[in-house]
């Protein structure tokens, strides 16, 4: 029984999933795809050997479309979701579930209504190899009860367009929704501290930043995030427990011993880091299908995660600990 | 256009191939199975949804397999590998190509007769994504001309049926071949050192032992073989050259502070070790042929390292270095 | 020349130091000693071949005694320093300088009537190799400027006699001296967390804590200090600069592969970490006595360290962002 | 009771221990010097605050010279050490304790004959903190019955006076001997194998080599040594046992993280290696003559690494396998 998918969205990671799907993954074929630029979308459906659909709400619609994959820019997410829920198929929406929380709370609130999971958001390094080994590691108790975590997310560099809240809503949103996934807890309250900015910083950017999150239980997770660093691209996690301490892989490399150095390389473009992670991801959203399940991030992750962030971005204008609060989750995402 | 496959050999690696192929992998289907023991092809074939053929040969010449997967005991490759190429077919056949060199070439010969590659051997290491980047760093220059490369091939334990030169033709066969492929060299020479026997070794077996190959260009290579090794699955490779020196990564893992020591686990199980690269061996097979290329191990590689572990069970004997000769290379494997 | 040392104070690390000038050192010998417990102070003396004195004061005023090293208990630290400071003598003191900021200034202001630097205060890691390759890397501009610095300091475990200032005035103590030295900057603010508590800690004592310091120059360090970490003794320090990031070695020890992992040990024990920087600290202290140089921990930085550490007890009570205030740095300290 | 010493031999080495021993050790004083060219000699023995000899034997009988250090060039090594015996005083030889397995064999005789243990050879690994934990891990039965080692001896280059020999009598000697004393194994046989040369070694010299070693219980050790390695002053030993692995620590370094690399900087300088272990090795010659005990490398040490050398050389001429026969160890150096 293979699984027929309609892509609406149709850029780069629109793209990158429908090749996934359809040179990669086993189980599912890509039958209709739409984006907002038409011509791109019918180049992508002609290259692919599938249909072209004039909207997303088509997509949605089509009778041969068994399961949507939503890759559109953030703002219509909202849009689609709610469609794949009202055509009752499941949907596989890329981060962010919605740009705001209220958006967030309407897309639980139809699935409630339908008393059925049909939404995964794409928080795909909870399907890295080594965020697993993390956690597997902490659920086996070695490590003992969490207490802390020290997180950093350092890219090389980034564009002139990267504004300050983005460091939240673009970057430490990983970091958001990994560490509610490693420590199975959720977030009470938020502070975003500033360093001495980097002189390689664009100057309306504040780069670095520190995120302190506190969890429900009292864990403290500190997160760097630094987007000019400069040397690599590098994504740290250390968990520290009442008996031990785990740290995250690093990326397997050769070790090298030339130059007067023993080294191996870092990797520059961030792309590379997860893309693993995005086979894994796909692969288990077609098998669960398959299987009845539904065991990847839910509507609930995705509005945790944006209240999250909209309290972090709140500290980073106040200064202040912000409170995060996100009321009672329903039963369905219990 | 998927791939349709028949597979010769239904044991635990045939099995795994036909779950791959049926359930991972990407433009292939399995369509016919047969096994010596009838029972556990049919069981198989039903369980994957493919047909039970009461032969290797009858499963060669069905007009519905486009190509051939041999997983049956080695004794029986040479037969199967021969009915392929004389059925025009591509096949992808495990390790070791035929248990004698004269096997080998006879296979060699029929393919060189059609004048087309047909056939690739199991080599996975090949594949391995570590293997990889270190076979990209010697090839960047990254560690100038390789003069010398220090291997170890380490197992936990092994069962009392292991023999002396089952170190070599099980074992270090797999250093044997990739050895080749890394250096991009023919071997010259093989001796064997016994080292001090560990007492965790059965009476009749000879463990650990130093394998000492000479390549053509005169790279000296040693590879330590030692299958009572206790503490863990453990593969090293350090490529030695002009200006540098690279090593084969070890497996990421979470690095664990716990108990006054920081550590990594190590594998205890080598079905782990290669697990993905099995994956990508035969997604590259199935791609090179719906792409009309071949691009990996072929029947010279098969052959080649039949001559050469043959030269080093003899050395294991007579505690000689023994002369390794392959004849001129067809053509068709250049 | 023989450097002749008189030692006021006979405990513990009275003895080591007066074991390590004796036996170890070169340069130096120690002639008098003294104790609030005379019969202790006699049985080092007479073991070490010193003199036993009545009293610090008269320590401080033998005619051949050309140097002192107090190790009493840090409220006697000031009495000792000034008679030193009164005799023209240097005075090697353990930390802390003196309990009180009030105290630490009336030192400063006795040596800066003087006019002549006499003091040194025994912040140790100053003299550690891994420490001192640490500052290499940044005064070579190896990271560029630094930005942030991420520490830890952990230990298996306290007595029941550890109070949560003391996670401040014995532990942090150390990095709130070492990292101004690292980063050649003075503290602006100080900031406590508490992480969830370890079940393994007392029931008085908050364990974990994040201690957060901004520097004047806008750099910010924070410091985990877990004193019941239980899987060892181990001292982080990452510095992160606008081009890269150094992170201070681990102790070097035996890689070891068995049963099942790849491993290094972790030291239990606090004393053997920084062992070796004892001799290092106090044969340098030696050595510029005879060359004239001073070039050790100061009076300031014991002042400034007494200063910080009170604003960081503050922090630990109030929860909130104490400011740091050092008032101008006397001359005779630039 | 400070030992005093009389230098035979003023160059760099002479210079070091000198300086070693006035400057940095406790315990000893220099009283006497000599060497062949007087100038140096006399300019040495003022800087020090010693007297100048006009020979080594004047120095060897010299009344108030308690214990001697021989390092003068190695042909005069036996003259001086058999001087030292004559006087019946304690001498310190830095390596080799002489050229020829007789010369060697004529200073035991002389030390039997008199009864007493009066020679120590200078080979300061077995001092240095690496190995020292190494042989610990051994001892303590952490790896099992060692049965292989693995090491390898990489210098960034030689100049064009260094011979094929002196692979083996100036550098792999280090391993000749403290390998024997981390296994407490004496060797059987030795063979040499020659990999393709690098380029970047002088047209007279084999580089690299492998040097193959057997010990009595039949432990084999393979030995790389490469002096034209380019990258670094590199130094690996690995210990195979019957349940683990252990290998030698790398010098503590600084972790990196910059341009695209983690990173240690490697040693490019061979003084530095072991620049500790000599402060080691002669304080505990010091400590241990004090003591009145003998602890470090004996004579038949020293006698045994020159048979050894003697048949690595030997091997390397004639590409046999060379057996290495010690004789009977005399009773005062079981």
């Amino acid at each position: 029984m293979t699984l027929r998918i309609g892509v609406i969205g149709t850029g780069n990671i629109g793209q990158d999933h429908i090749r996934r799907i359809t040179q990669t993954l086993s189980g599912a074929t890509v039958v209709a795809v739409t984006d907002i630029d038409a011509a791109r979308a019918r180049q992508v459906a002609q290259r692919f050997g599938a249909r072209y659909e004039e909207s997303g709400q088509k997509v949605a619609a089509a009778g041969d479309v068994d399961a949507l994959v939503v890759t559109t820019i953030g703002s219509t997410h909202e849009e689609y979701v709610l469609a794949a829920i009202a055509n009752r198929k499941p949907v596989f929406c890329e981060k962010p579930l919605a740009t705001t929380a209220a958006a967030c709370k309407r897309i639980m609130d139809a699935e409630t209504a339908l008393g059925r999971r049909l939404v995964q958001v794409g928080f795909m390094r909870r399907y890295d190899a080594g965020y697993r080994l993390l956690k597997a590691a902490v659920d086996q108790g070695r490590i003992g009860a969490p207490l802390m975590a020290h997180c950093a997310h350092r890219n090389p560099e980034v564009g002139d367009g990267y504004t300050t809240d983005m460091a939240i809503t673009d970057t430490v949103i990983h970091e958001i929704d990994v560490m509610r996934w490693l420590l199975d807890d959720e977030y009470a309250s938020a502070q975003v501290l500033y360093p001495k900015k980097t002189s390689k910083a664009s100057s309306h950017l504040a780069d670095p930043q520190i995120v302190l999150l506190e969890t429900a239980s009292g864990v403290r997770i500190d997160v760097e995030v630094f987007v000019n660093a400069q040397y690599g691209y590098d994504i740290q996690c250390e968990l520290v427990g009442e008996t031990g301490v785990a740290r995250l892989p690093e990326p397997a490399d050769v070790l090298m011993r030339s130059q007067g150095r023993r080294s191996v390389d870092l990797l520059m473009d961030w792309k590379l880091r997860f893309i693993a992670s995005y086979d894994v991801e796909l692969q288990a959203w077609i098998d669960d299908l398959a299987a009845g399940r539904s065991g990847g991030p839910s509507s609930w992750d995705g509005y945790a995660a944006a209240v999250t962030a909209d309290a972090c971005v709140q500290a980073q204008k106040t200064g202040q600990i912000v409170p995060i609060k996100l009321g009672v989750r329903p039963e369905l995402y219990s």
